[in-house]
C-alpha cells in the first residue's frame, strides 16, 4: 500500500523558487568571501564520532545525530550491556560516525589533518549544512546552512577590522541597509569580571544589563543582586549604565571604569583599533556598535566578538556571529593556532530579506521562452529555432506533448514564461515564427534571427 | 590527550583548488540544466527511513545509512529483541531515519507530497550528495554528488531527443570532446527477450554479447549456451553479432531481427524517433550510438536508456547514465506519472577532466593582490586601496601580520598571487604604491587609480 509521503521534523524541502531565493544569498556571501581573499574547503557530512564527542559540552553531545554502524552491528555488544538499555554506553558500540554538528570542529580537524599542504595564515571559508536533533521550532531546523570565514595562524588585529567591512559588503550587496555590527572583546569582559570580583557571575551580569531597555537601571540592578553580585560592585560599574554615546565616547568610558584592569585596558586599545580604523575606512550600510552585553560563545572566544542584528523593525535574533579564539586547533594537537572567524546565518538572513521584500532581484528559474507544441512536424520546426536559442544561452523550452493549445497556454501563464513561440504550417511553409508576448498580448511573426534578438 | 585527526573511510575533504575545479562543473551542469529549462530543488540529507527503506532492493537496503534516534533510544526496546542480536530488526526500533542513497526516490516523494504546487510536467534538476556504506574503492565514495535532471507527467519523446542534446552541450561545455552517448530502449530488450523465449536470460544475454570486442562470436556463443540461452535462440538473433555500421543501419537491422516482436518495432520506432532528430539538429561533439546490450536499470526503465562513456583512450566507467521510467511516484501513491531523466557521475567527470588536462581554464580561489604588511601606519595606508579593490571585485588581501619581508613574499609565491603592493614610509609621503609583478619582477609605482586598473 502507498505510504503518504513526508519528511522528518525540521528539515525541509526547497521548491525551485526557495532555491533561487537562497542561491542568491549563498553566491553573494561566496562573491565577498573570495573577493576578501577567502578559499573554499569542503568536509565530509559526517565525521569519526570520536572527532565530534566532547567538543561542545554535553549538550551539544546529545544534540549530535549518530550514524549506526553498517551490516550486523549488534554482533560483537554485550548482551548485559544491551540489557542495561545505557543508551549512551551501548551509541558508543554501534555507532562510529555522527553527522557534522558546525563547521568550526571539523575546520580544525581539517587544519591539523592537511597542515603540511595548507599555507599560513590560512583564509578559509566553508558553506555547508550542518544538522542538530534540537526541538525545531520557527528559525531553528535540524538541517541548516552555516557560512563561515576563517583566518588562522595569525593573531593581527587587522583581521578584525577586516570582518566588521566583510560584513557590511555582505548585507550592503544584500541591499539590506541599517544592519548592527555590535562588537565586544572578551579582554573587556575579564575587566568587568575583575571588577565586580566574581568570573562566575559574568554571564547573569552581561543577561541583566542587556535588558537595561526593557527593564531599567532598577530592574537591572534587582536582578543583579538576585544573582548574588554585590551592592558594592553594581555601584563600581554604574558607568556601564549609562554606557551610551558614539563608539569613541564608549571606549573613553570604558578606559576609564577599566582602569585598575591590565586585561581590560588591553581590550579597549583592541577595540579602539577596530573603531578607528573603521572610522578612517568608513562603511557603506552596517552601523559598528560598542556592545558590552554581547558575550556569546565566553567559553570560547578569547578577543574580538562579533554579533550582527537585522535592521530596526525586523523582529529577528542575530543574523550573524563570531570572534577570536586562541586555541582552536590544540584540540587535535596542533599548539598556539590562532583564529579569528565569523559565521552568517543563512536561514535568518532569508527571512528578514522576505519580510523587506529584497528578494525581488533574484531571477527566478524558468524559462524565457516555451515552444507551444502543435505535433511532430511542428515541433521539429521548432526544435531547429530552440536548439539555437539555447547555444544562445537562452533559458528555452518546448511542451513536451501535442497537448491542447489551452493547456499550453495555461502552462506558460502559471510559470510566468514572458514569451511563447507559435509555429503552425503557415509558419513552416515561410519559414518564419510567431513571437507572443505574454506581458502584453501582442503578437509578431518574425525570423529565427530576430526571435534570438528579441528574446536575448 | 590530542587525537590524531581522520576521516571516515570512503569520505574526502576538499582543497580549495579541488572545490574549484568541482564548482567548475557543477556550474557548467546548472547552466546547461536551466538553459534548457529545468528547475532546482533540494530535498532534506535524510528521509523518513519508511520512504527508503525497500526501494533499492535488499542490497540497497543494506547500504543505506542509518540514523540513531536521539535521546533515551533503547528504553522501549524489548530486552528479547535486544538479546536476539538480529541488527535488522532492532534497527528497526531504534533508527526512524536515513541518509538519502539517491535523489531519485526522494525527488518521486516530492512530487507526490507537493503536488499541487507543481506544474505538470515537471522539469526539476537536483545536485546533492549521496551517501552508500558501500566498500570504498577508486571512484567509489561513500558520500559523492549526484546531478540529476527529470522531466515528469509527459510521456512525449521529444524529450528523449532533448536529452542527448543536453548531454553533448554540458561536455561540450566543458571541452570534452568525443564522448559517447549509447542509446537503448527497453522495448527493444523486451524484443530482443522474446525472440530467444526467455525472460530471465535477458541480462544473461547481453552481458555476454558485450563482450562480442574481446572474446569473439566464439566465446559470446560459448557464455551464452553456458547460461542456458538455446542454441535456436542464438541462432535467431544471429544478426546482433555483426551489429555495427551507421545507427540507421542499425535501426534498419534491428526491425528486420524484431519484425515478429510488436514491442520490439516500437522500441525500433521510438530510437528511430530520437536518432532522426539528433541527425537533423546535429550534435557539438558527443557521438550518438545505438547499443543493444545497454541494460542499466532494467528492472526500472520502461523506454529510452542512455548511458555516456567518456573518450576514447580514456580508461572509466560510464559518466552519466538514465533512461524513462514509467511508474516512478506509484510507490508514494501517485499513479501514471511517466518520467524521463538522466544523471551525471561528477566524481568520474571530475577524474576524466584531471586526466586530459582540462582544467587550465578553472580560476583558482586565490587572491590576485597581496599588499605587504610592514606595520600599523603602513598597513593603514594599503587598506584604503584595499577597501577600493575589493569594492571593485578584485581579489585581495592584506598580510594580517607585519612579518618579515621574506616570509610575506614567500607567502606570494607560494600561493602564487600574480601581483604584490609594497608600501614604505616613501610611498605614503608621495601617497603612492609600489606594485611588483611576480611573473615579470618588474616593479612600478602608481597611483591609486592605475593600481586599481593594473589589476582589475
Amino acid at each position: 500500500m502507498a505510504q503518504k509521503p513526508s519528511i522528518p521534523k525540521g528539515t525541509r524541502d526547497f521548491s525551485p523558487t526557495e532555491v533561487a531565493k537562497r542561491n542568491y544569498i549563498f553566491s553573494t556571501i561566496k562573491e565577498v568571501f573570495e573577493v576578501y581573499g577567502f578559499q573554499p574547503i569542503e568536509t565530509p557530512s559526517f565525521e569519526n564520532s570520536s572527532t565530534l564527542m566532547g567538543k561542545y559540552g554535553e549538550e551539544g553531545d546529545r544534540l549530535i545525530f549518530k550514524i549506526l554502524n553498517s551490516g550486523d552491528y549488534l554482533n560483537k555488544v554485550d548482551d548485559s550491556l544491551l540489557t542495561s538499555k545505557d543508551s549512551l554506553k551501548v551509541t558508543a558500540k554501534i555507532s562510529e560516525k555522527a553527522l557534522r554538528y558546525d563547521l568550526t570542529v571539523p575546520f580544525a580537524r581539517y587544519v591539523v589533518q592537511h597542515q603540511n599542504e595548507i599555507e599560513f595564515p590560512f583564509k578559509r571559508y566553508q558553506m555547508q549544512p550542518v544538522w542538530r536533533a534540537d526541538r525545531p521550532q520557527k528559525g531553528r531546523f535540524r538541517e541548516f546552512y552555516q557560512c563561515d570565514a576563517d583566518v588562522v595562524g595569525s593573531k593581527g588585529l587587522w583581521q578584525e577590522v577586516e570582518f566588521v567591512q566583510l560584513y557590511d559588503a555582505v548585507f550592503s550587496k544584500l541591499k539590506l541597509v541599517g544592519t548592527t555590527i555590535k562588537l565586544n572583546n572578551r579582554k573587556i569582559l575579564a575587566g568587568i569580571a575583575e571588577i565586580i570580583g566574581a568570573k562566575d557571575k559574568l554571564i547573569d551580569f552581561t543577561v541583566a544589563l542587556d535588558k537595561l531597555d526593557k527593564i531599567g537601571a532598577e530592574g537591572v540592578t534587582k536582578e543583579m543582586l538576585s544573582k548574588g553580585i554585590s551592592e558594592e560592585a553594581i555601584k563600581k560599574v554604574q558607568p556601564l549604565f549609562n554606557f551610551n554615546g558614539s563608539n569613541q565616547e564608549k571606549l573613553n568610558q570604558l578606559e576609564a571604569l577599566l582602569v585598575e584592569s591590565e586585561e581590560g585596558l588591553k581590550g579597549v586599545e583592541d577595540l579602539r583599533f577596530v573603531v578607528n580604523n573603521i572610522e578612517a575606512l568608513g562603511l557603506a550600510s552596517a552601523n559598528l556598535d560598542l556592545d558590552v552585553t554581547l558575550a556569546r560563545g565566553l567559553n570560547y572566544y578569547t578577543g574580538a566578538i562579533y554579533e550582527v542584528s537585522a535592521p530596526k523593525g525586523v523582529a529577528m535574533g542575530s543574523i550573524g556571529g563570531g570572534g577570536r579564539y586562541d586555541d582552536l586547533t590544540g584540540i587535535f594537537g596542533l599548539k598556539d593556532v590562532s583564529g579569528v572567524g565569523i559565521s552568517f546565518g543563512l536561514d535568518r538572513i532569508y527571512l528578514v530579506l522576505e519580510e523587506l521584500n529584497l528578494f525581488d532581484v533574484v531571477e527566478l528559474p524558468k524559462p524565457k521562452v516555451l515552444f507551444i507544441n502543435f505535433g511532430e512536424k511542428e515541433a521539429a520546426f521548432c526544435m531547429k529555432a530552440l536548439t539555437e536559442l539555447r547555444k544562445n544561452n537562452i533559458k528555452s523550452e518546448l511542451y513536451p506533448d501535442s497537448a491542447k493549445m489551452k493547456k499550453q497556454m495555461n502552462y506558460a501563464n502559471r510559470r510566468e514564461i514572458p514569451f511563447v513561440v507559435i509555429v503552425g504550417s503557415n509558419e513552416i511553409e515561410k519559414n518564419n515564427y510567431t513571437l507572443k508576448n505574454m506581458q502584453t498580448g501582442d503578437q509578431q511573426v518574425c525570423s529565427l534571427q530576430e526571435l534570438l534578438e528579441i528574446t536575448l
